[in-house]
């Protein structure tokens, strides 16, 4: 990757689970005018322990000052950057789209073909579910967009590094 | 419901994806003391328009004043509680399971029996990927813990409303 170049990044950030951390976080970004593309926290095994994982984007040298402010959060327990690492990541979208007699059949197609799972099946709306990396996820949007999409909600990605060599970039 | 017991709701939040919207809102909730259990924020299938799934832990007075204090926010557009709506609700979590010879099979039986996809089999760790509502990620975290949990990243829940009639709670 050349330096310079912006990119979507993903970042997981273990925080303690103390009132307010998000607000510090995504005030953090905003005063230095980091960018977050999507981002996600809940909490984890440990109760007294959150997950966040973000999606920013920046060029390498704007991640760098990222990582570095947050470390300095008294919250932050631990930045971990995947990029370069084995990892594996992961979208979750809920997508409600408008159906007719006529399209019907046409979307159940895109549905089966995507291996998406179907939630639910009104006279108006079909509401599935699909999981899968940001491009599974962006590509079902593109094929049920002609038909007409009600309501597209997101999780963003979350991602976890598994066990194995590290990649060479 | 009770007024004045306090449980988790469900907001869905449509904002104008500006820079800062996640700061503004987040601050608003550090500032009044509201309590998020979890939150996701992602684009939809509009680049202006923000979806952010808010979890929040309140009574019914304080899931009021929040509702109120977001509106009041010129970056949201829209904000929808799905209580006595109809609706599905999905999460995702991604975990990382200590793995021994010993131990493979029973973990095996159990993300079978769960129906959690495996991602990745390593000599000391198992990466397993598992959709459902919140009880069922629960479910699936609790079966595995004896085993040794390494690492969960959950998104937090999303939810989206589905045709039909309102719930009569």
């Amino acid at each position: 990757m050349k330096k310079g170049k912006v990119d979507k990044f993903t970042l997981t950030v273990i925080v303690e689970n103390k009132f307010g951390v998000l607000a510090r976080i995504a005030g953090l970004f905003s005063a230095r005018g980091f960018n977050i593309h999507s981002l996600a926290v809940s909490e984890t095994e440990d109760p007294t322990i959150s997950c966040m994982t973000i999606v920013v984007i920046a060029d390498e040298k704007i991640l760098e000052q990222i990582k570095k402010q947050l470390n300095k959060l008294i919250d932050v327990v631990e930045v971990i950057d995947l990029t370069n690492r084995q990892y594996e990541e992961r979208e979750l979208v809920l997508i409600n789209i408008k159906v007719t007699s006529k399209t019907k059949d046409d979307i159940m197609r895109v549905i089966h073909t995507m291996g998406a799972e179907i939630l639910d099946v009104g006279k108006n709306t079909i509401t599935i579910e699909e999981t899968g990396d940001t491009k599974k996820i962006n590509s079902i949007i593109e094929l049920l967009r002609p038909f007409g999409i009600k309501e597209v909600v997101r999780t963003g990605k979350i991602a976890i590094q598994t066990e194995g060599e590290k990649r060479e970039n």
